[in-house]
């Protein structure tokens, strides 16, 4: 396995339901997001540039689903599917995060 | 929360006894080694400065736990709770990565 030109961090942490707290995996729709984005990288032939791991918990529940994407250290914030084109073709493929989705630098700044 | 100088993520994905793939965390000990670099980093006062969360599987299985550093991109085999404080104080603290505890070339390279 090569190691990857970028690795994507998607938050699938669960937490049981009436927890205080949301979670990414039970409250915010991360387990279809990030089978979302590991079939469109798989069919844009991106999957030995493009690593996507699943995590438990990476902080600002609230707002998840929580993407990291590093060697840049670039958090995103409540990612939805319809958003996956841009962030393939502007960050994974083009280099540059997608400003409008990115976390409040408050939560990771 | 803010963003942290390095990011390590520990493997902790788990499969079923009798599954021909091993896991990190069903057959590698690595919820043990979360929990003890956990620990270890709040009792030197580094939970500011560096981050780890628990992922699913991220490929070399057969060389569990897999210990992964951002934003350097350093895989770890095979680490061991007495490993810890060499790879806190030459890695996280000191910028060098433990060469002998390295995941070989073939798997991350």
């Amino acid at each position: 396995m090569p190691k990857p030109e970028r690795h994507v961090f998607v938050c699938t942490q669960q937490r049981p339901p009436g927890h205080p707290r949301p979670s990414c995996g039970a409250n915010h729709g991360s387990f279809s997001l990030y089978a979302a984005l590991s079939m469109e990288l798989d069919q844009r032939g991106l999957f030995q540039k493009v690593q996507v791991t699943s995590t438990g918990c990476m902080g600002p529940c609230h707002r998840g689903p929580s993407v990291l994407v590093y060697p840049e250290g670039v958090m995103y914030a409540g990612m939805q599917e319809s958003d996956l084109p841009a962030f393939i073709e502007e960050h994974l493929v083009g280099g540059k995060p997608v400003a409008s989705l990115l976390m409040p630098q408050e939560d990771w700044g």
